[in-house]
């Protein structure tokens, strides 16, 4: 593998053979290569990333232009496509974007250091007996084929005669750097695993990523079982305070989740829990305490410092994780309160600090995380925006869930809407609330000032379809999107509350924007690139955004959906030592700005309620 | 200190002010500015490695000549003296003797190496509270005054939000290399200390070492708790084999007896526990093994390797120790199932490894640990003498306690003894058994072959009061030291068994040694210092044992007893980090002699047999 990818980062082609991946994808073709840039649109073919030029492969060069593609059509009749939506119907011969890459485009970077290059390694080895002519000691014996890696732990050294001696002298050494973490009988230099896991307030994401080949072997989500003590940071920090036993009751619900987790992986994959030996974990500030066990206390009041930014020499045993005890347990960086691994995760993901020209990274959930900068200088802020883009706090709101309406198309007598999964609707998402608010202020229901109009004045003005949709409901003026007569599982409406939490949702992460950008003394103009991460980033529609003004007009067509980039970051850093020490780097160049003592931000927020 | 040190190191000459050091020994005086050379004797004014030349100090330079000490008189009359036979009666200014200490000698590297460098720093530090221009982490604000150390120890995360709130930021941090392994609340940068521990088959001695100063605080000696289970290595190896939790039953007693001295040093000391910082361990490779719950069935049979030689990155709670939990435990290397820990120190302690000639070491115990080597490459090997030379398996014998004969003088017509203490005898120990041995047979009452004669050829040739003395006892033949009726406790005589085990432990230690002169293909006159180590080696009459032949005559006037070798190695590498990374290298050069599997061996060993 590694031979095949040293040679192919030197040429710019590359042969694939039909008979070896008949009809599969290109990208994923290139994946088991270990080859693949980092996709972040998902490999839905939207952001253009990973295009490559067909050399040879008459299918591949045959298909007929698609103007949905980020390809232009002068470059599709020269043979580029994107391996995401390219099939390998029969012997291809791809170049590689050479020019393309090296160009400070933020594939560059990421494409070279997606090589795997695990913090662990495996080495197989049948050590010699002692004799009288060698009577080296058994460590020493190990230590000596270990490429100067050493045994450190006590546990280790007292198990390892033992296992020498069941084992007729064949063993495999785990390493980490200059350490043997673990012994074990036999050849098991195949079962080398690792768990990246994005620990989201509301819900944990993990994924098992075979550290010999980088394959991403399996994942698995759950709800954070710590919901229950509250739905957001706060109530959580709140639990710590009040109860004695608050903060290790909380630790121990996640430790438990992550081993449920670990079981699930080994349980479905048919693995010794022994062979996972490298936990990488982001998540924000509050959560990464929690599940060291380390005190919230001082992160919930002003000045808001955490207790550790940096994790360094972490092991399985001293979380009671169930894999390898002597595994590495890491934890990105978490370099202020509010802004936590999982953003130094995102930033890692998006590439923006490998790049020279300026890139804003979103990550809107409960908290607006927000960076602006490139590879020299990154400033950082959270904005306090609130659950509503994620359905909290909006009377009909749901998350990202099957039935949510997540698209609402406005015509000038109609309102129609598309639900996930197409499920009977129940709620109303984050997309499907934008889209509404935005469709609401073209038509004029909604004046700039986030006032819905009363129901006099929109009969005054609008077809009796539109206007009757503005009703009374327990109270409260709202206008109706969808109801139970037309198929519903229940009437879904937006109320004026709605509207005013989107608008301040929306003013705090805009106005954060516009705090970075003075910070970092920059227009709209210097911005290259506008990443967006989270499943929101996913599935909004941008003009939607831009009507109602979260993201400015300016940005609109720099937008690079990145989904999980939290996830991506902590896949990467685990799939890579470079990525891991380049997140040091990031954690670095990070300025933190503190929105609460910035008097700009009040005028910005203050400026930025209105609607467009 | 460290100013002072530097500059008596550049410059020759040194003030030492009268009012400040009154009729204080120099040799202590030096002491206490961290700046004398170790001294092999003890500071007895035997081994002459002390000396210093006096500019200026009447008192000092008007002492009559003493010839019992190692100066000459030309030296004598040009103002040399023994540090440790000299008063501070005014005001002195001496001069280091550059000359002498540069020449290759012991004391050259001895005396710069002294310079205290723990491996454990302290500093105190006022750290600035957190605010909104300041949110640094608690981690943070503490690592950025560290010198770059690290908090990796994630209990001392957890415990550092509290420290610092308590203590209102007024912290001080206990610094190991590139960690902080602990943070305390106030100023405890005084507090800091070390114990180094020799922990023999039979006793363990240890040191409470004040690692600020160098001070050596105090020091508790005690029999090894493990003498329950058998005398020597061997019992103990059996017992961890024929019970299932034999070895974790001897490591905890072990462990249970260390605790016991740390508690006997913080409460006498009144220092606190956690203000134990470093362990240094040195001792044979099984009690090693045993102590740290490693198994040592390797060790009892061939090729006798051990399962560790070095061990690295323990700490104080791996082993349970009541010390501070991340404080570092460290043990010396084991280079061989025979040759262990505690010879390495002897050999560091002597100072033979940074030498260019030639020198022999040789630590007299149940095993003989024999070294012969130079700063390039020192052979070593265990010669099985058996515990003869510490009263073991001798009739009468008995260790070094009071009451024991020490010394033994035989006059043409008669026998005289001293005790240790001046006790009325109770038995004789190894150098009053050297002493007869050595005095019977200049006397013709043992042949070279190690026969007694009988009383009959004894009434023969020599006076009744001689003759008289060879009795049947209990069946067997023996000659009486010391009887009851002349005021011992008990009678006490030699057998003819009792000559044949030091017979024997003397062929195996003399064999020994030609086997390592074969090995490094040197003569007797190749050898310039002969170290003896060990209890023993401090008090043996070097004309006994060289009557005897246990030590060639060719090498008898370059002994130099170095007292507990052991002890002074691991409180030498406690006390400097030099000297610590120092054993490593001298781990390096020894290459292990296996006398089991040397011809030579068997052939020195039956040469050896004969007395003288």
């Amino acid at each position: 593998m590694q031979q095949i990818k040293g040679v192919f980062i030197l040429m710019k082609e590359f042969f694939i053979s039909h008979g070896k991946h008949q009809g599969g994808n290109l990208l994923d073709t290139l994946r088991s290569y270990d080859m693949a840039p980092p996709t972040p649109c998902g490999g839905k073919g939207i952001c253009g990333k990973c295009r490559v030029r067909i050399l040879k492969g008459d299918a591949a060069l045959s298909a007929p232009y698609d103007h949905n593609q980020p390809i232009s059509r002068e470059e599709w009749d020269m043979g580029y496509r994107l391996a995401c939506r390219t099939r390998v119907s029969d012997d291809l011969i791809i170049e590689t974007p050479d020019n393309h890459y090296t160009n400070g485009n933020i594939m560059t970077d990421s494409f070279s250091d997606t090589a795997i290059k695990p913090a662990i390694i495996k080495k197989y080895m049948e050590l010699p007996k002692p004799s009288l002519d060698d009577q080296a000691s058994d460590v020493d014996r190990i230590e000596r084929e270990a490429w100067g890696a050493r045994v450190r732990s006590i546990d280790l050294v007292r198990r390892i005669p033992y296992i020498l001696k069941v084992n007729d002298h064949k063993v495999t050494c785990a390493i980490a750097g200059d350490e043997i973490i673990a012994v074990e009988g036999g050849d098991t230099s195949s079962a080398c695993y690792g768990v990246a896991v994005d620990i989201g307030t509301t819900t944990i994401v993990g994924m098992l990523i075979d550290l010999n080949t980088g394959d991403e072997v399996g994942i698995y989500s759950c709800l954070n079982p710590q919901k229950q003590y509250g739905d957001d940071v706060i109530s959580r920090i709140d639990h710590t305070k009040a109860c004695p036993d608050g903060l290790s009751e909380l630790s121990s619900l996640m430790i438990g989740q992550l081993n449920d987790m670990l079981r699930h992986f080994c349980s479905k994959y048919d693995i010794s829990r022994a062979s996972i030996y490298h936990m990488n974990l982001v998540g924000n500030t509050v959560m990464m305490h929690i599940l060291a066990s380390v005190s919230v206390d001082s992160i919930a009041v002003s000045p808001f410092n955490p207790v550790f930014t940096r994790f360094t020499g972490a092991r399985g045993k001293d979380f009671g994780f169930e894999m390898c005890p002597e595994g590495l347990v890491t934890i990105l960086p978490t370099p202020a309160g509010y802004i936590g691994a999982d953003t130094i995760a995102c930033i890692s993901a998006c590439g923006m600090a490998n790049q020279q020209g300026l890139s804003l990274m979103i990550d809107i959930g409960t908290n607006g995380e927000i960076a602006l900068g490139n590879k020299d200088t990154i400033a950082a802020c959270a904005a306090a925006a609130g659950p509503a883009f994620e359905g909290g706090h909006i009377e009909c709101g749901v998350g990202g869930i099957a039935g949510a309406i997540n698209k609402v198309v406005f015509e000038k007598d109609s309102v129609s809407y598309t639900t996930i999964n197409g499920a009977p609707a129940l709620g109303i998402c984050g997309s499907g609330l934008v889209d509404a608010i935005a469709g609401m202020l073209k038509l004029g229901l909604i004046e700039s000032t986030g006032r819905m109009i009363t129901r006099q004045e929109a009969e005054a003005r609008f077809s009796t379809e539109i206007a009757s949709r503005l009703r009374e409901y327990s109270g409260k003026s709202c206008f109706m999107i969808a109801s139970k007569e037309t198929g519903a599982q229940r009437d879904i409406y937006i109320t004026q509350k709605d509207i005013r939490e989107v608008q301040l949702a929306k003013a705090a992460i805009t106005a954060g924007v516009k705090v970075l950008m003075n910070e970092c003394k920059a227009d709209y103009c210097d911005i290259e690139h506008v990443y967006l991460a989270g499943g929101f980033g996913n599935y909004i529609d941008m003009d939607s955004a831009a009507a109602i003004g979260l993201i400015p007009g300016e940005l609109r067509d720099k937008v690079v959906p990145i989904g999980n980039g939290a996830l991506t970051g902590a896949k990467l850093s685990l799939k890579s030592s470079d990525y891991m020490a380049d997140t040091s780097r990031i954690y670095k160049l990070i300025k933190y700005v503190e929105l609460s003592s910035r008097p700009d931000f009040q005028d910005f927020f203050v400026d930025c309620m209105e609607l467009a």
